[in-house]
């Protein structure tokens, strides 16, 4: 993970829009490619979610202009294709992921953002004064509608029971989304007892210290037996899935967005048999925008402690690595003043 | 497959009932065990779906009466415990399958019904005299709840694209219940024309002759390139489950009730990353049948079509032989008069 020096970004086609960074962030799923990916002399860009000040505009952009202050979900997409008009803007057929083909990463001081007018939404003018406001819009870009997803996919209503398998920033998000969808119930998986602290604030009624089976064997002590009624997969490895499966009840749901390293495959005759459901997946984070922000911008939804470390740019090498150790949970990149 | 004399059913708990059948079906699933079970002396008890006539209750039964016309799901469940509550009648605490351990099969002279309270339900008085009206009644016993359950558990709503993988009797129910459900699209895949017809005439907008790549490209054809919302798996092989997958668009929801025998195992990276669910399984009919089956009653709803052959209890062997080879689509053995 470096630092470098790269052309700044220009205008490609009339549809772009060039936004200077003022912050971005860090999330757990650019540790796959900071784990995976061997040490090369050419690298990629990385870094999907970024707040920032647009500075220049093409012929057909029209909702967002110079000067204001947007934000941009961890995918871009036109938000006019069938897909997006489905809810799935990841599906998006303008759409992509940032930091992959000719598109910059989030994490750097400025980006082409492409299909401008379906990707970003624009922020209170208020969040270029007020920093606080921008730190809790911040997880906007991603863990906040995705921990939202997670609760949506999973079937959460009111009175349900519901399981966080997680207690990364996706999972602590998915807590607040649980409860602010009625959960009767929340139940946090983790054994970080900081993130804990902040699970109990964002609405966790218990939490499980246990893995695996002793998990599952746990969260059935508190449901008479029966398991979860929707259970939030925040991790996505075989453990993980696994133990979401096991925490579920028959006939309940597993939402799943923690991007799936599977040694093996999904318990078919399991699901089956148990007539447990799996929905979710990529979230598509401009879908719940227009829901989300406006709470957050008033401060009904604060997100914000999800955020325990700030750096500059210069610091995003160390960000990953103290997230990657999980002495930090989130990092907030500082790029430029608004 | 051999018919056999065994002893009469008798009570054994103060939930049984008695029943002595009047008439029975042979399900596709049935088949399984058919095409696997290795030949033996001993013999085990089949059959799921039966109607007939209660001829002795145990003390604590109070919903069902000597005399009365009954009609059990293919699960036996207490209609009580949480899990029924829930709406998961085959994660009954107190029930099972029939045919299993010491539970009669349903395609015999007579069942001890555990629970029965919870699994019977009374038929109109009349269905016993109305030979027409008992023959559309039977498939509530487990075809045409199966293939409501495939369409709700797809996500059907009103105006949904829905597509129906299998031609068989769940699947041709499978239509019924998306086109009840207010599908605007139900596009049938199967090949064998009498099928087809019947569908056609249970609500399917479209159907398709190709399978597997083909088929899916032919839903893409008819559905703007998307796929569709809705997709009811009603086979549960692997090249079944695969065209289910391809067939739906992203975001959408496969609804699966065939009982899955997938060669390898679920699309995991192709589910996460189109935000694909998966949903349903062992359907709980019991659950959907206060619903269903007075809209049958008063003919609102029509599942017959689907029984295209009659057979006598000495016939059940021929029976599956003709379902195996699918000359016929699913048989209805005549066990007694009422």
């Amino acid at each position: 993970m470096r630092v470098d020096t790269v052309p700044d970004p220009v205008l490609r086609r009339p549809t772009d829009a060039i936004v200077r960074v003022t912050d971005a962030l860090v999330c757990g799923s650019d540790l796959w490619p900071y784990r995976d990916c061997p040490p090369d002399r050419v690298g990629s860009r990385i870094g999907h979610e970024f707040v920032g000040v647009v500075t220049d505009v093409g012929a057909e952009v029209s909702t967002v202009a110079v000067g204001d202050l947007v934000l941009a979900p961890f995918v871009y997409s036109d938000n006019t294709c069938p897909l997006c008009l489905k809810g799935v803007h990841t599906s998006c057929r303008n759409g992509g992921f940032w930091g992959s083909g000719d598109v910059d990463g989030g994490q750097g001081e400025a980006v082409r953002v492409p299909v401008a007018d379906g990707t970003l939404v624009r922020l209170p003018a208020d969040a270029a004064t007020d920093d606080a406001l921008r730190r809790s819009l911040l997880p906007l870009t991603d863990v906040l509608p995705t921990g939202h997803h997670a609760a949506v996919s999973a079937g959460v209503v009111p009175g349900a029971t519901a399981v966080v398998v997680g207690d990364g920033a996706v999972g602590l998000c998915g807590v607040l989304a649980a409860s602010r969808l009625g959960a009767e119930r929340v139940i946090l998986l983790g054994r970080n007892e900081s993130r804990l602290e902040i699970g109990r604030r964002f609405g966790a009624t218990d939490v499980v210290r246990e893995r695996g089976v002793a998990a599952a064997d746990a969260v059935k002590e508190l449901t008479d037996g029966l398991g979860a009624d929707a259970v939030l997969e925040c991790v996505g490895t075989t453990d993980s899935v696994a133990t979401a499966f096991a925490a579920v009840r028959d006939g309940g749901t597993v939402g799943w967005v923690g991007v799936p390293h599977l040694d093996k495959g999904l318990p078919a005759g399991a699901m089956f048999g148990r007539n447990v459901g799996l929905r979710g997946g990529v979230a598509p984070v401009r879908r719940y925008l227009d829901e989300l922000l406006p709470e957050v911008a008033d401060g009904r939804l604060d997100p914000a402690p999800v955020l325990d470390l700030d750096v500059d740019l210069d610091g995003v090498p160390d960000a990953y690595s103290r997230m990657d150790d999980r002495s930090a949970l989130k990092a907030r990149v500082r790029v430029s003043a608004p």
